[in-house]
């Protein structure tokens, strides 16, 4: 009889045949003879419309007053999906984030959580109840309600398996898993059977959708295992842990695609000391998320400053450019928005020569122009037009032989 | 600088404009230098289509699951005032009933409130904010939710002001105060200065839907004086008081009418001892309320019992009777719903005569007969043809000289 935390998104919950799909899922479950606790997400599109509502009330509506409004779309998902239980002969009980025990610091749109005290949790499912949770949400010391932002409600599974020491965390999703690449670029793309938490990480911070980076580190933290699964089948999905089977093995995870990006170029910048800083200074202070940068050196003691952000804050990116950019005597900025970042992601690559030389292969093979790279620890990615990108995610796909087991690449490079 | 709570429907905060009629309301109330804590119902028919989509999930939603929908209500239209209040530059900070201390008896659906710590609201107001807190609910010790049942913000309100020991506890409605009786019914129906607890706890249990009976109770027990005004104009409206001035001089304050009366006839009950009480036993383990009663003896050694419940009970009441009168032997049932209970108030008739006389001797000049005949200390009930209750409420109106001002009457009274 194990004890099961199973999360469920926006969508899954999205009206009141889909949370019946999920209620006999989860009574199914209970069948079995598992202990379960539930964690669901607003009902569908709530969430936004809850935040139009906000808007068409005040252009700046304070963060406090926007988290006490948002919170209530999870009260909704989570109060109709104990009555769906209850009606299907399935004991249940809901709770919202505070009466759960999700203790938040304080920061009402983008808290964290720091502690989980889920005692009243374990009494319910102890009591033989589905405990059936808010995600997405907590209160801090004071009771002030908080929202954990986007993909909140994967950090609160996570970290309620984590409080309630639970032998498996499922977050049901709309695809099967974690895919070398996304199948709709590639056809061959494969669903992992694993992968670590730093791939993850980096495959989610690139914007694989599929789990929320702040539950892969919580995750990480406390060593729970994430089985990211469908809910629509009962195949077995993807787990994220600590060491995968085959980490040494092969080089390359997955592949990540980000067509988001727009790169901004900073031309003649004068080369002294100190003018970068105060560039990305301004960007930082303004909230904005640098990614890939470069910096070419031209001649007349001038250089051109390149980076990405995303398409999103474009607007606050040039807003907060043109000053800094007029007083440090740079000579223009302009920008282009038809480029996406490409990333091949392995915890293997640390420990092997060559996976970046094989990435620009695959490129040139293709007669794929890189106009930036960048690379951390396990990851590799480069800057390349927006209209090339299934053709890149293609070659390098081949390129890495991501298509076939991982059992197959690992003997092929035993042999070799 | 007085301390006043000020209360709005759900009419009131209908839709956003709706929100912002009662945000200049509020702030121009702190702008006179006022501190202000406003309690507001969930917007227009929220709390209606809550409970559809309830029963859209389950024919019988666990009450404890409705009462975690429901709330969601009012937190929605708290954070929307706070946001319009802050957005005309008037500081402002929503509370959940739990979050502004609203201690309840853990009733899921219909819970009294046993204590309201205002700790949170003194602050938020004597820090200069306004603060908004939801109506209808609050939690237990355990923090679990709890509902008030309908009309409960009236009691927030009337508690709130208790708590804070308020200068003023406004009721705004969609009238300009308690009338004499509906003028949808009569036209000379007059807008009172003033009631006492008493007389309103009639009129509001009689159907007079300006104010829940829960709220004067609270009002009386607490001596907060209630000010029952419109939201749509700055006129007075009535006070609702433990004394009024005019109180000795008449002897009847107002008039109720209640169309949403059946009149059930159980025929031949046999006279035995504790028939009645068996009877009367079933319909209150059903938890109906039976209005007004009268037995008849008949010969034979048969009764015939006849009472009245509300309208919406009727299936249930038929279903309760059924088994209970054929166990008695009774003869069989019957039930009538075009009858009408008018009824008049006024704490005055406790030491006058004649004032039943009066209004049967009204009644009698329109040929209108009277079926059922109910008093209390305070009131005067009779069962009659729904029909006639806009002729009953005319004559009765004119019989005791309702449209009159009170000084006029009480003059008169002096002179006789």
């Amino acid at each position: 009889m194990a004890l099961i935390v199973q999360k469920y998104g926006g969508t899954s919950v999205g009206s009141v045949e889909r949370i019946y799909n999920v209620a006999r899922r989860v009574a199914a479950t209970v069948k079995e003879g598992h202990r379960v606790a539930v964690v669901v997400s607003a009902m569908g599109h709530t969430t936004d419309e809850l935040e139009a509502l906000a808007h068409s009330v005040s252009a700046r509506p304070p963060e406090r007053e926007m988290a006490m409004l948002l919170t209530t779309g999870e009260q909704v998902s989570v109060s109709l999906l104990a009555m769906a239980l209850d009606n299907l002969g399935c004991p249940a009980c809901s709770f919202t984030g505070p009466q759960a025990g999700v203790l938040t610091d304080g920061s009402p749109l983008s808290a964290h959580i720091i502690d989980f005290n889920a005692v009243r949790i374990k009494e319910a499912v102890d009591g033989g109840k589905v405990a059936v949770v808010a995600g997405f949400q907590g209160a801090d010391s004071r009771g002030e309600l908080n929202t954990l932002g986007r993909g909140g409600s994967d950090t609160t599974a996570v970290a309620l398996a984590a409080a309630l020491n639970a032998d498996s965390c499922e977050i049901y999703t709309d695809v099967d898993g974690v895919y070398t690449v996304d199948p709709r670029l590639v056809a061959e793309a494969r669903k992992l059977d694993e992968i670590c938490y730093d791939e993850m990480l980096e495959l989610a911070n690139l914007g694989a959708k599929v789990l929320h980076p702040r539950a892969v580190e919580c995750g990480k933290e406390h060593g729970v295992v994430i089985h990211v699964r469908s809910s629509f089948n009962n195949e077995p999905g993807t787990l994220v842990k600590e060491e995968t089977k085959m980490e040494t093995g092969i080089a390359v995870r997955g592949i990540a695609c980000d067509t988001n990006q727009v790169k901004i170029a900073v031309i003649g910048v004068p080369d002294k000391p100190g003018v970068a800083a105060r560039i990305f200074t301004a960007l930082g202070q303004a909230g904005i998320n640098v990614d890939l940068i470069v910096q070419s050196v031209r001649r007349n003691g001038e250089n051109d400053i390149l980076f990405t952000v995303q398409e999103d804050d474009l607007p606050k990116t040039l807003a907060a450019l043109e000053p800094t950019v007029a007083a440090v005597g740079a000579r223009h900025i302009f920008h282009q928005c038809d480029v996406a970042k490409i990333s091949v992601v392995g915890v293997g690559m640390t420990h092997r020569c060559g996976v970046a030389a094989a990435m620009f292969e695959a490129l040139a093979g293709e007669g794929i122009n890189i106009e930036i790279i960048s690379t951390s620890e396990i990851r590799i990615s480069c800057l390349i037009a927006q209209n090339r990108v299934k053709d890149a995610a293609l070659a390098i796909h081949k390129k890495f032989n991501l298509a076939e087991a991982e059992l197959n690449i690992q003997k092929k490079a035993a042999k070799s």
